[in-house]
């Protein structure tokens, strides 16, 4: 019985997350038990276990409404509890007036400071540990090669079993989770605690064990999950933390945060976040990831202050560059050669990682084999980057022996290191040193670093550990530019400059353009220039870098998607892929050519056969409720769930026992004419009428208005979970009926009969077959269905362009096309994505591999065929409507 | 007959256009001429004509549909027309592979690179022409005070007259008319060439004159004048340059370009231009304006660089701050006492301004006589400051000699200035010497400096030229943060750190963040710390400036509106306020709660009458169509003037001539039997139905689907003013009859009575008036009427927060609730306003007087107190749907 409930429960939830992958079974279920134990009774036990962070919604919810309707609640619980309900509120209106969003920020911010230097700190002294210990086994070659590469192969298998245990959505960057996030989806389960400790100690192990990852990425995950736990424990005081809206901009302040705190970067990180994760960005809400992140990149300085690692808050990665001249007009073409150059380089280490992926997801064998041992992948993986990397081996010729940070330092110096030439003396801070060889020039080194580290980082960053490509690519970026710089200082040695003083070039400012040029290629980002002059704390390269960094945007946006949403289309999140830099043939296309004409709908008159056979048919999330089939009028749309708790209702258990008690009772009436049976009548009569039933968005007062004509009332826009209307009947108790079962696939099994109530259920199994038969001849009774009012409709005419912008802004997945209140289709995130990404042509219509999307077409067509085909091509295409199943099975297929 | 036509057209565009001041009479009155011209054969004439500005647009979609429609144009036009369309389409293909976004993006960048160049370079000469001529004269003091005053007052009258007569939309700084353009409204004159010829020469003249205005507002309107100039000679071209959507992000990038190479700052610029006129900003258009922002402020400063003005390109203003300890710690009060302080003054500054602007606007007799001699009034504040700054006089103790560029060099300059005293050599280019003063502390100049300036930069902005106000601000910014600086110098003239070496006080680094804190609080933007790093050319002091800058929007947005939306008020234009700071409690407030639920509506059975009356009694912009008063369902919503064309059309001369041939016919039918009324006799059958017409958004192909069901078809979501269907007689040919006379409140005075055929207009006034009372109990036919199919629809559960969202999202100005497809209720932007400026108390609902509409009230309600009062509130007001016109009214009254 109660498997079978939970099954039912678990292809509701399939279906309701659109896109599969993650569901919050848990999350709900232990909601759900909660409303189930309130019911019967245990109000006071449920008061205390309340406080609790899973069912803590929800009791704040309850809470809400007891306080409204007059307090029964309070009445009814003894004066403890009336007293903890005071504090309570004690408690809230000071937070309502001190609790403002900026105490909610300058918290994050702290957090997210203190958390960041504590994993800084972490990594710093494992990295010390490996050198120690690589330092201290210097008599014996192989000894060494064994501390050096066991170090970091422990670490990161660590990292990855322990992340797999805790929590599996812990893995990877974190930035486009918060991208899918920020459009509307709720992938709950990423913003748990669970979640936030398997990240921190995933990244710090990962990060200490010196493989070439990063931890910006994985520290915008933090900072959103940091957020979400605060904005959790905030609504234990007060009210505004529950409200979706809120929550949803908090999130985007802390991924501001998240960048910010981890470059003591607040400008590049609030500009960097917003273009990784937002599609249309509130600007409202610009403030807040201004003061969160300039907040968190303060402590997180200071932090630094105090610990006397520094005199002064500065910058991370402070170069000291002369001002006066910082650069010559006529080294702008090797400037503009570094950012096209970064951007093939980054569309090809998008594609790399991609293709790493892919490669290990196609092999069988492998992968059948990798599932098994799931630790020996990253295990593999890191025993060849470390033994490559072995400074007396391989190492010696890519300065191995460097990490990340003392690589970038290195690299910003503001000294040549060709004009010196090998011999010379070379001796800053002793880093440097790791960059000469003896037998090797100093360009062979770069290129070989620039060389080895580029397709380790891309192997590096698909090791599941909680890890980003931000910083990996940023070093290779200023690796490259320093190449370049060093080649420039090589070939003119007393700089370009004709007349007057002498300004020799500056290497150190070539690595900078190439670490902006570089890093923004590979996120698709421009801020990258922002955050590269906060890294260094000068500003002087500010247009060499802004040129390169879009010149290499442009080239790598034509090539590939960025890096996250590479690993969008991975891991198939729902996504709306961008418009892209020229976009002007998607004025053309209109929502006409698009959309899905063969709308499935039930009408208002309906009856509850059609009603399953509807649910039998197809899989949709929603349904359109049209007033009828012959006037098509779009009147709202209702989730498949609700339908199918209404169906199941109908044909529930305890109705036929009513139905048995009402059957009984007629007989009675042979006996005695006296009998009341008013209430059956007066339900009856209530199920043949179309009446609505006000349902509310957030537990709050019910309006008091008159009832107008028609008998229809306000239902809510978005239906909550939480507040289900206590009469509707979604709880495991109640039982489907056996038309029911077939709609969901399980066959039907005898039902565990309890005894509740006067009467027996001794109907037969025919007897209940015709009396289902007969219940579904009735007409639906949409009372206690939640219809959401007001889809989102459509015009034909709606260009693409405006279709993206409105389902972009308003992060719909759905829209229905009408005309004059007729449905006449509808388009779904699906349809529009096929449209962006196939493109159309003359020759007919092509959808090109997703590899390719971001590429423009060679030709544009006229407008007329190009329409016409498109129609053929939706006609044909909408013959049968692809369930989303189906979408996810293709989309398998075309990666 | 001419005069009647015109009044009609003038009332309609002043509903059409909601918040009235800003009628569109002229574009759209020269479109109809052509159009009535094109009507009566002259093709040829017009297709030479239609090179001009203003009907490029026409003749575009003109052009657009003759070569779709199989070329009908060409084939009537000679062999030489057809080899232009030729070229134009060989340059057209050319442009469409070329021109790309990015094309534009460069000419726009080139251009206002170029613009600013120049600007710059005359404003530079003028002031030196100032110098020079008070240089020339130090023999007398009286000629020098002569030519000190009267050169400035010359310029800044000849540009109030020269901007008064050529262009009076120039006035002033263009930020908030581009941000009403941005949010969707056509304020089509704005962006003409006169304008921008007005606005360039105005601003020269303004700014060479040496008052205290800036010039980074116009700059904003100068390069939005340049995108939408090119826009239409790029469409010459292509056509891609005609879609809306493609202008607004083409407007929003020129935006950046702006503020970009008016400071040569294109980070800086593009985030100013996003907080300063976006609500919601796609980020897909970020690139635009980073990479027009980016080009403009590179030419801008190559064009330095050869002029010889500089060696190579370098910051406006740079600094020479020190790098390795750029400030202390213990010096982060200090900081942040500047930002409290800038946020104070900056409300100050904008409630300052206000207060001028409404005096002079109040004081009717001053009025009276300052609207009769326009120019007075400039030439008399110009004067006044002039005097005040003349050196020799109270000038030598505000540093008056100096221009404003001049004073924030020296302001911003890392030497101290208090330390080595007044006696000191004191000798920095000789510019420093302007501050001190033989008899006087530099202390009190500053002081004074700030003071004068302060109301100084508040008056001068009010002037009525092309002027902004933010560089004035930015100075007196400047100058308060050295003030502070100096003191610090003063208080600790070995600077605070303790231990080991001494690092003095750097008080040109309190100018930095002065300035930044206080034009950010004056803009409340957060993007001029960028600025200021881009100005100076370095970002050392990042944390310090951020810290203050934050700290000054939060005091500033709290106490006033930002300048520019204090100027959106002022000039009445629509808008829609920001939800500020703390807005949680808005979280509470429900469309319900501010609806307007006596919605006024047509049903699609109604006859004309309805319509009549309907018209008569409400003066609303759009009516909502309903499916009948019973079911209230919502079909779409009607443009007024779509509504006033149905009915002029039903009683227009023309129908009732054909009546009048008509009865004639069936006069002739008594002598002779046989006649052809089929024509007619279909003409009244379609009248009776309810047929829809297709109308199309732009001219392109009629869709060729099978009719369905019922015979609805698709109209467009906006109706477009140039493709009016030839069949709808809006042009003042057609006469409106006697009823429709006392719609458009003019006396039905005698009409021009044309012979049009073979019969003759012989109905008497009672027969006309008979003949329109029947035509009135007609049935309206809808088949000639645009109907917005799909309308925006909000549930009443949706909160003001996110109403609020989708409204400044979306650009809508009104939105229907409905409830399961029934309408009712209203929400249009100034409901939305009105709740989201008055604020809900305790005691009763008060709308708070303008000023304050961004405190936030001490004191949060219940909410259900708050609503029932909403509702009282509502209900009342609704009594009487209030029209626009008494909108505006009352907001005259309340500011």
């Amino acid at each position: 019985m109660a498997g079978d409930g939970s099954d039912q429960r678990a292809l509701q939830y399939e279906q309701t997350l659109m896109y599969g992958r993650y569901t919050q079974e848990l999350g709900v279920y232990a909601k759900e038990e909660a409303a189930r134990l309130r019911e019967s009774g245990q109000r006071r036990s449920i008061s205390e276990r309340s406080r609790t962070l899973d069912l803590l919604e929800y009791d704040k919810g309850r809470c809400a409404k007891c306080r409204r309707s007059g307090y029964p609640y309070v009445l009814e619980a003894p004066a403890q509890d009336f007293i903890s309900v005071c504090t309570v509120r004690c408690q809230k209106f000071l937070i309502s007036r001190v609790g403002e969003d900026w105490i909610f920020l300058i918290l994050l911010g702290l957090v997210m400071a203190l958390v960041s230097w504590v994993v800084d700190f972490c990594i710093a002294i494992c990295l010390q540990a490996q050198k120690w210990m690589y330092g201290g086994l210097d008599s014996n070659v192989f000894l060494q090669y064994l501390a050096w590469v066991t170090y970091p192969v422990v670490l990161i298998t660590f990292s990855a079993g322990f992340t797999q245990i805790l929590a599996p959505q812990a893995v990877g960057s974190g930035i486009p989770e918060m991208k899918t996030i920020l459009r509307g989806v709720v992938l709950k389960e990423y913003l748990t605690f669970k979640t936030f400790v398997a990240k921190v100690i995933g990244l710090t192990c990962a990060l200490g064990s010196g493989m070439p990852l990063g931890k910006e990425g994985p520290f915008v995950h933090i900072a959103s999950l940091c957020a979400a736990l605060l904005s959790k424990f905030m609504s234990l005081f007060g009210g505004i933390y529950e409200n979706e809206s809120r929550n949803i901009e908090m999130l985007a302040a802390a991924c501001a945060v998240g960048v910010g705190c981890c470059f003591a970067a607040p400008i590049g990180g609030v500009l960097f976040s917003i273009e990784v994760t937002s599609t249309f960005f509130a600007v409202r809400n610009y403030w807040r990831g201004f003061f969160a992140a300039t907040f968190s990149a303060f402590i997180f300085r200071v932090l630094a202050v105090w610990n006397r690692d520094e005199e002064t808050i500065t910058a991370l990665f402070k170069t000291r560059f002369r001002l006066d001249f910082p650069f010559d007009l006529q080294e702008l073409p090797a400037f503009a050669v570094i950012g096209i150059a970064s951007g093939f380089g980054g569309a090809l280490f998008v594609y790399l990682n991609r293709l790493i992926v892919q490669f290990i997801r196609k092999q069988k064998t492998i992968n059948k084999f990798l599932m098994k041992k799931r630790l020996l992948y990253p295990a593999l993986v890191t025993l060849l980057i470390s033994t490559l990397t072995f400074p007396p081996g391989f190492g010696q010729f890519m300065a191995g022996k460097l990490t990340q940070k003392e690589s970038l330092v290195t690299l910003l110096d503001n000294r040549t290191w060709a004009k010196q030439g090998i011999a010379e003396e070379f001796d800053y801070i002793g880093n440097s040193q790791a960059w000469k060889h003896p037998q090797v020039n100093v360009f062979v080194t770069l290129v070989l670093f620039i060389v080895m580290r580029f397709w380790m980082s891309a192997l590096a960053t698909t090791i599941p550990v909680p890890c980003g490509a931000f910083m990996p690519v940023f070093v290779i970026g200023a690796a490259f530019g320093r190449l370049v710089g060093e080649s420039m200082a090589a070939w003119f040695p007393d700089g370009i400059h004709s007349d007057g003083s002498i300004y020799p070039i500056v290497p150190g400012g070539y690595a900078v353009v190439g670490a902006a040029a570089l890093s923004g290629a590979v996120t698709h980002t421009v801020s990258t220039a922002v955050i590269v002059f906060e890294l260094t704390g000068q500003i002087s390269h500010i247009l060499p870098v802004m040129i390169a960094v879009i010149l290499a945007n442009a080239v790598a946006q034509s090539l590939q998607p960025s890096l996250y949403d590479s690993i969008i289309r991975i891991k198939k999140l729902p996504y709306l892929p961008e418009l892209g830099w020229g976009h002007h043939e998607k004025y053309n296309i209109r929502v006409e050519d698009i959309m899905v004409r063969d709308v499935r709908y039930i009408t208002l008159n309906c009856c509850y056969r059609d009603l399953h056979n509807i649910l039998m048919s197809i899989h949709l999330k929603t349904l359109a409720l049209v007033e009828s089939a012959e006037s098509m009028i779009l009147l709202g749309s209702i989730e498949r769930a609700q339908l199918q708790s209404l169906l199941s209702q109908q044909l529930s258990r305890s109705r036929r026992m009513e139905y048995i008690r009402e059957r009984a009772a007629t007989e009675k009436k042979h006996l005695s004419v006296v009998s009341n049976n008013d209430s059956d009548d007066g339900r009856q009569r209530a199920s043949q009428e179309v009446r609505f039933q006000i349902s509310t968005e957030e537990s709050t007062f019910s309006p008091t208005r008159p009832a107008s004509q028609k008998p229809l009332k306000p239902a809510l826009k978005r239906s909550s979970v939480v507040e289900r209307p206590t009469e509707l009947p979604t709880s495991p108790h109640d039982h489907s009926g056996i038309a029911l079962k077939s709609l969901f696939c399980s066959s039907p099994d005898a039902e565990a009969l309890e005894d509740d109530g006067d009467v027996e259920d001794d109907m037969t199994l025919r007897e209940i077959t015709e009396w289902e038969e007969r219940q579904l001849d009735e007409q639906v009774n949409f009372s206690t269905c939640k219809i959401d009012p007001a889809p989102f409709q459509l015009v034909e005419r709606t260009s693409l362009h405006k279709t993206h912008t409105i389902f972009s802004l308003l992060g719909l997945d759905h829209a229905y096309v009408t005309s004059i209140g007729r449905l006449i289709g509808v388009v779904s995130l699906k349809e529009l994505r096929k449209a962006i990404e196939g493109s159309v042509t003359v020759k007919g219509v092509k959808v090109r591999p997703p590899l390719a999307s971001f590429r423009d077409s060679g030709t544009s067509s006229s407008e007329n065929e190009a329409t016409e085909l498109h129609k053929l091509w939706d006609r044909h295409r909408s013959v049968s409507l692809p369930g989303d199943q189906v979408t996810s099975e293709s989309d398998e297929k075309s990666q």
